[in-house]
């Protein structure tokens, strides 16, 4: 397997660099900041609508300055309110801030979007504030995908701080706040007997723990059994979790949760981890984009319904799948 | 787009039917049921150990003829419990049952495995019943299609009933109990603020309801949010999801449960909606091998590293993301 270098492509697939007349009518006020092209921006990258992959090309060179949060929790943690009380926090320190909640309600009941309307009611005379719900279930880029990229028009259109709250349990949502420079875990007292194999799973990634609704009964049971899971489990970059309790609703704790982020940012910042931690995140976006991209390819390659066909094949037991799928991606290297 | 023709593969690609001696002695005492065999296979297509595809392969043709339930719901439903009680009814009435429980703990920590070990005890001098948990984030096929494998491994030693449990809110969750020929959704009284949109979310995909745990305070509220959602969203085949009421850890409801499976099994049977359910499971499953089967083949083509490299230029903003993968791609093509 040799490695090969990257040569000049056929036109028709190279960014040439001109963008098209609408496409800069969008870009240019979405870099100043303007409300309406950004919402217009995520719009058309959540919907692949035509021209979106070049937006994102022209939007790249003005990203990575943005912090990211992530918060992730299961269902009932209150993540909502709790990232209503930072994003209110950061807006009296002038910070501007972009929220994605992705959301696992499908387009089709339209949850997702009417709770945005609702949250967005709170801060509608604020621009310094954009929430936006992925309510994407089957969307065409994935959902983790097409999170990062809406992360990163966020990001080009200069907002400070982007939070991505998630209900953290699948696979997803791990992907999902894995975009993330700092990972925030919110957990609840009584969260009844699965509640182990949640924290258990998601050890890994919190840089921060936050127990909410930390005046009911238990949240003194719900620290130890951090604290346990942590004595097994030390992090290679020798970060201790902070754990912070608050009362999202009222306002308890938060204080001591931005504190809690802006310490993991310094130590983030003082050994490169930063850095490091952006090379890991952007290799496994390549790859995802990358398993998309030959996909994608490959789809246009087959017939249309061929694959419905080859389906119909596979239950009635005229082909086996495996040994299918190994022809079709064979015949697809031989064919242009 | 011209539709091509499956061609005679290069020999290195086709499987020959002429599986080795050592796999073969996997493959006979699996397909008669041993629950050692069963084991062994399952670990060797979990972790993708050299075989695995050849052992599916073989196993394919005694596939399709169990029932596949796929339970989810949020954590705290008493997934686990309302599974054991189900398994112990259908064991009484001499069907064999496989258990998948697919959970987002992390091998790290090894909480799923453990989990196993606890629930095996019970039914430990029970060779009807085989319980195995999927504990593989970061899994070499990812958890949905590694998920599908092992069910096909159950479904060829034999088993009449395969349940997949998890816990119900991601994509990957929801791409999970699509395999199953009948889905089943847990809820329970007083989940909190998010349950509105759990709920939404997984309204397509049920096609029974259980309100569990529905001797608490709030399960007659849960019924008719269930009945609202109902109301809005009919269905295409115009099956009515049932919604039956259990207390699983005391064994009611599971009579009234089993008979909506029942009637739920006929009715699929009655249209040929088993059939073409099979064919849309299919069809997705097929889509997703052939994803992985064409990143691997990259894979394979890109030297050792590549994608660190690459993902540090993008990092320090040397190249974009966007054009960089349409070139590995468009390069990849004219490399062999």
């Amino acid at each position: 397997v040799a490695e090969f270098q990257i040569q000049p492509l056929p036109l028709s697939l190279l960014y040439t660099g001109t963008l098209t007349h609408n496409l800069q009518l969008l870009v240019d006020p979405l870099r100043s900041g303007d409300a309406r092209a950004l919402a217009r921006a995520i719009t058309m990258v959540e919907n692949r609508s035509p021209g979106w992959a070049e937006l994102l090309k022209a939007l790249f060179p003005q990203t990575g300055r943005a912090t990211i949060l992530g918060l992730t929790g299961p269902p009932g943690a209150g993540k909502s309110t709790l990232v209503d009380q930072l994003a209110k926090h950061y807006r009296k320190h002038s910070r501007t801030i972009g929220i994605i909640a992705v959301d696992p309600t499908s387009p089709y009941t339209g949850g997702a979007i009417l709770g945005d309307r609702i949250r967005m009611q709170d801060h509608f005379s604020d621009p310094g504030i954009y929430i936006r719900s992925m309510a994407t279930r089957g969307s065409l880029g994935g959902l983790a995908r097409t999170t990062a990229d809406v992360a990163t028009v966020l990001d080009a259109s200069g907002r400070d701080l982007i939070m991505i709250e998630t209900v953290g349990v699948g696979q997803d949502e791990v992907d999902i706040v894995r975009l993330a420079g700092i990972t925030i875990v919110i957990l609840v007292p009584g969260m009844g007997d699965d509640v182990q194999s949640i924290k258990a799973g998601i050890m890994e990634i919190a840089d921060i723990f936050v127990i909410n609704k930390s005046d009911r009964e238990g949240a003194e049971r719900v620290e130890r059994e951090i604290r346990a899971l942590q004595a097994l489990a030390a992090r290679n970059d020798h970060w201790t979790p902070p754990i912070v309790k608050t009362v999202a609703s009222e306002g308890i704790g938060i204080e001591e949760l931005v504190t809690a982020i802006a310490e993991y940012e310094t130590y983030l910042q003082k050994g490169d981890l930063a850095l490091q931690h952006k090379v890991e995140s952007w290799q496994q976006r390549l790859v995802e984009m990358l398993r998309d991209a030959l996909l994608e390819k490959a789809r246009s390659q087959l017939a249309e319904g061929r694959v419905a066909r080859y389906a119909a094949e596979v239950v009635e037991h005229k082909r086996d799948p495996y040994t299918l799928v190994e022809e079709i991606v064979a015949k697809l290297a031989r064919t242009r």
